[in-house]
């Protein structure tokens, strides 16, 4: 891996994808399949220990390779014709039947499958970290109160947990998502030269599903050579999983603006330093949530611009997949466990979220005011009220209760009690709550956890 | 519509994006408010039939909405306002009731999904008619013998059919991924001015669950305004659709180059034509299925970017969405119906299929002798001496049986009886006939529908 | 225009792509082709007034065009039928002569050009008005000290009118880029069926010429059908503006959160109101600036996709760019129209900025201390003594000045005045004045003014 | 470099973009400033030496650096750390002055333009050489006829020359796109913590022009942290690139075809082989190129979107350019070779271009007769009897020429020797030499030489 590859991935994530993963993925699609064609007859059962014994990465000669695939245009024949060679050396009867009735996009093909598989596991461990994490942070926030911001500007009051619970929700449905793609999306490719397995005669069908099995992967109704729906789909998946990645990401960095101050990754000796400010704490991790954030989206459209891929088998559409999905994957990877760095010891300054709640003089509880005079009045009638005297306090600089109990339009119809209680801080957060305890429901039913805190 | 939507876009998709479509949904959206408040109790019972008298579209004035929305920057406001001004006409007290406790956000996503649901229905309806169109294309030339072709090149023989299998299989694929929006992808957004539903006091969740059971929507665990996943979802699940189409229209516009001569769009007296060339007749439907595939990916990137919504609203990136997925469903919805229009009458020249097939002398044929020569002396050998006959048969212009007929390594394996069923135009299919019946048997699943071929 | 079309849009650029406008600069192609071929003798010159008298949008029928189209492909088939027909009823001799020697990319590719020169003058000029309200912002803010911001954390001061010549600066460029585009980009597409000009014997070329001079475009060495990149140039030089445009909006949007309070788009009454909240003013503006340029990109990326145009005409491809370069263009310029409101009346609260540069007691100064004393102890060494300062200001809040002050490895190099020089706000401003300076300077230059400020 | 990306890039242009080549030229940058410091006076004579001394790649510990970068977000500020360590041992004095003045970011952006001038040199080099290459093959087939292909369907006759003219004229336009980059897009950064060079005091200019003169690189009016039109632009110019070589290596992916047999890239022991076919010869270079058309415009669009970088710098917009435009660059280099490889010693087979010709019994010819006879009786009279004459002849599989020959309304008008030199192979041709002969001569301006072949 590069340094920038390192900076912005996840080794465990590129390790799927990695040179040497990659080839032995390969090389265990040609052991599976020569165990799949012995199983059903069209192989000799010996020819498949032999094959079997070569099938290891580290007796490849890659430079080799390198230099072959330049001429092939993939890496499968050169890895196919090395094959063969090794098992030549031990067994030139099995060196026979090495990659019997496939083709390259099969090896390629059902190779990716198997290293999405081998992603996916260290990308839904730390999703589910993720969601243990934020549903730990909710929980603790579910009373602090905050300020809401629509447009960048103070608009209602709400709680910490609530926005928490959010980022929750959403990270709940991507779960989801990648489930069913490790459940159903995981297909063996396999149709030999142009999908039909005429090389296997009438035993194509049965080795296929042979295959499947070894490999456990899905068997397809057909071969799907040039439908790259479901490898698209991969990539649409990751990156709406990324959307809201970003989104966390931005709401973190907007928070933990020196003005605000109410959010900051966890400190680290050492992390986030400038080159030149000696007073600087830069939020490292979520810069670089936010960069991949701005890389999957134009990376997705060449896996759906990709799709059109002509008749039996694309030309250069295919191969524009190869290094896009992968890279798409470790991005949002590395964006996943540098989430979790910042979830996990998330710095949260309650003492700011109320100052910032506080800072507007009470304008934060406009709409609260003009829906308690609403009941009486009418809402259009109680929206003017309190614009005016919302534009009279700050022009003033006084707070909003005293103009509001100053203005008889109020008094008519509110007594100064009720005008305090419109101001209270722990007032107005409607259901927050409830939804908090509505998303952690969702939590402990879909991780099958009993409540560690009463709700 | 301009000129250009109506010859890329879909009439009856572009239908449910009108700008009337668009401010009914929203005054539905009000007028289920109204009612499920007046359930609930927040509003009284009489509010809710004057608002929802004025709850048509036919009583805006389009051109004041469209100015105040400059200034407003969203067409909820100012159709807010126009309906409170209407209903205070007829009854001053339920005017005050209007929009009660909703933000913008809240009537414009809501509006949104229930135009998502009604665009739904066309896109749905073609989607299944096209998957009928195809099967029984599929089923017509189950045994109509067609070159596969990969890289652009002669590969093997297949059937016309395995293609269009391949096809329909796709379009299953996406038949159920737009089901699984429809069934739970569309969700009821209201939360008040930040998602706590605040104005409610301690009514609105119940208000909630009244008002997505009014408009048939799922009732999500929160709120979800500045989480657009479900919003980008639908986007992605829209272009995965458009790239299958995309690929099928590539694979007809290929196939129907003069040279090939295989397909052709259906002909229509007028259509296609060149303004200068009388003998033109262009791909007219294909090439505007190719354009809409070529536009989609940028649009649906334009969804995923704009997923990381700030704070509790977004700034921008939540506008962005508004004219994007529309346009994404109008074209996918002209496409699906540009291909109906293809494969309703599609011109299949069967014996163009089979000139073609022979067009190599016997090349087509490579990969069927070597397989019969590997089983005797191994793949590795038998494919250096297939390879050394077609380059004499392409260079000496000779068929490729009579190379391999008069060659000792061949003939020492292989008789002359053996060579000619080799290279039988009818041979060498595989499993591709018993793949077209998996995917029929699925389609017939799917469908309902009992087999009208025997298979 | 749709509502939304409107709303994002600019009426002015808008007005350049609307069917009367494409329509009717497919009639001038056409008028200019018959003047031109009269001039060449390749019509008679009778047939030219018949023609051109024809040639008014006006007469069109839309309905018929819009019908014929959907077959036909392009708007040109029908629209030179169309006036084929009007022309025969004047004069049927002069009937013959309609669209002699030309292809419909032709009369599509140059009525292109054609509108792209239109919407130019409208872009051209807002680009002007912008530059110089930039100009006068930047000017009169050289001396109006404020915090500068690098991943959204307090950095070190700046000037606000150095903020904006950076602003400034960049558009400069942008100009330039559009200049270029006017000047040396609009070229006549004049090539017939293929490109050959064989229609018109050994006088296509003189044609070609004599055509371009009607019209006032290059003329291309040959014409470019399928080479687009001048096409796509127009995009991406519009895109990198439109980046520059997003880049001023989201330092806008971020300087007027409610926290900062710097700045705030001018105030319009019944501008940026909420429907639920009364003493909400939202950035509208700034806010469909942002939408835009989450747009633009994608459909940029279809621009560059949609070249790989197959043979003499692109399938697809080509058409792909029909709806795509006017939306970028009418996303661009509505982004201009509402960048000048913005800037035209930009509330600059430098009393905030003031503020903002007092709050954190001094750490702002971080960087101007440790120099101060890197130039007597080193760097390394001054800032680890100067970041441990600013931590126990932080800690302990107080400011940072008190804690050097009281440091001995500072007060060895330091003296009291020193300290006190270092912490006053007018301090430290570098080159920000002389790089206004060059910056106005250039803007003289680029629009031959003279200074209104002495500089 | 991975396999992938070996396979896919170029290895010269990746060379300016590898880690070694990276940090190199950010020590060049270090180096730079020192010296030109020193010659400001901002820094002793003496500290220059001990700095450059140091400034060489292969002193650094790159896992020190990768590990750090973790932490720090980037690469500078643990190389800088490194080499003030390294100084430090040498000349503890002269390790004061390192990096003085000067931020992360002028050391990242200042290094990308040195290593986008490095790259420059590899990427006009086969500019210039494919340019060379196109000029030689234009010039070879000045006359040899071809099929011109419109929507991929038989259009007039046209000259290979003619289409390899095309692509020679498109690549004289991005030579000077890229000759305009070279020249002018080449820009210092220097602008210390937040642009204002605060920290050199009032001779930050002076430095900064005394750097730009050491690097060679232009003087910015002002530094350009937040603004990245020119690194945006550097990708649009290569995305411009790309999508011409994409166009080229589509071309000839069709006529390469089967079918069509009129082009083959060079034949290469080895290459384009079939893991399964025998008889394959797959276009491996032109895949690869199309490859790299599919992928540069999603990154392109990334470049697009991370301008709105907020304030004095960007937080992760700005890191999402350092992975893509380097991949730009790889992938455009790597397709530029390809394209290279194919053109030098593409086999052009003019007997298969002539057949082709004469595919279609002579309805390559309808434009031409439709001309002939439209100057006697009008152009729609004469496309419609030539329209009908074309299908006459397509239904009864006879030529054109002979229904023509045998249609009084024809007859009435064209002699049989008019019909028969309508007919001939070499007519027709329109402009199609001298559009060539127009490229040419431009070339030979371009590059100076002068003409080898008479024109």
């Amino acid at each position: 891996m590069s340094l920038l590859d390192a900076l912005f991935g996840s080794a465990a994530v590129a390790k799927a994808f990695s040179d040497e993963a990659r080839l032995q993925r390969m090389l265990d699609f040609e052991a599976a399949l020569a165990r799949a064609e012995a199983r059903v007859g069209v192989v000799p059962e010996g020819a498949t220990r032999a094959i079997e014994a070569e099938c290891q990465v580290s007796k490849l000669d890659f430079a080799g390779i390198a230099h072959a695939a330049a001429d092939a245009g993939n890496l499968a024949i050169p890895l196919v014709a090395q094959l063969t060679e090794l098992v030549k050396r031990s067994d030139p009867e099995a060196a026979r039947y090495v990659h019997w009735g496939a083709t390259s996009q099969d090896v390629i093909d059902t190779g990716l499958m198997l290293q999405v598989r081998d992603a996916l596991v260290p990308m839904m461990d730390r999703i589910d970290r993720l969601c243990e994490l934020l549903a730990g942070l909710a929980d603790r926030h579910r009373a602090t109160p905050m300020v809401a911001r629509t447009w960048l500007q103070h608009a209602v009051p709400t709680l910490f947990g609530f926005k928490v619970a959010g980022w929750l929700d959403a990270m709940h449905r991507h779960r989801m998502r990648f489930e069913t793609i490790r459940a159903h999306g995981l297909t063996l490719q396999f149709g030999g030269a142009a999908g039909t397995l005429a090389s296997l005669g009438d035993r194509g069908l049965a080795v296929a599903q042979a295959l499947a099995g070894e490999l456990q992967l899905g068997v397809p109704d057909l071969p799907w050579h040039a439908h790259r729906d479901r490898v698209a789909e991969i990539g649409t998946t990751l990156a709406l999983c990324m959307g809201t990645l970003g989104k966390m990401a931005r709401d973190i960095a907007l928070q933990s603006q020196t003005e605000l101050g109410e959010l900051a990754e966890p400190a680290k000796a050492g992390g986030g330093g400038s080159s030149t400010m000696p007073h600087k704490r830069n939020s490292v991790n979520t810069a670089l949530i936010l960069a991949n954030a701005e890389r999957v989206p134009g990376l997705t459209a060449t896996m759906l611009t990709a799709m059109q891929q002509e008749h039996e088998r694309g030309m250069g559409n295919w191969h524009a997949e190869w290094e896009t999905l992968p890279e798409i994957f470790c991005l949002v990877g590395g964006a996943l466990e540098r989430t979790m760095t910042v979830m996990d010891g998330l710095e949260v300054h309650a003492d700011r979220m109320l100052e910032n709640l506080q800072l507007t003089r009470g304008l934060i509880f406009a709409e609260a005011a003009s829906m308690a005079l609403a009941s009486r009045i009418g809402k259009s009638e109680a929206h003017k009220i309190v614009e005016a005297a919302s534009r009279k306090a700050v022009l003033e600089k006084i707070d909003l209760s005293d103009v509001l109990a100053e203005d008889p339009q109020v008094t008519a119809h509110l007594s100064p009690e009720d005008v305090e209680r419109i101001f209270d801080s722990r007032s107005y957060r409607g259901e927050a709550e409830r939804f908090i305890d509505r998303v952690l429901a969702t939590h402990r039913t879909i991780f099958k956890v009993t409540a560690t805190h009463p709700v």
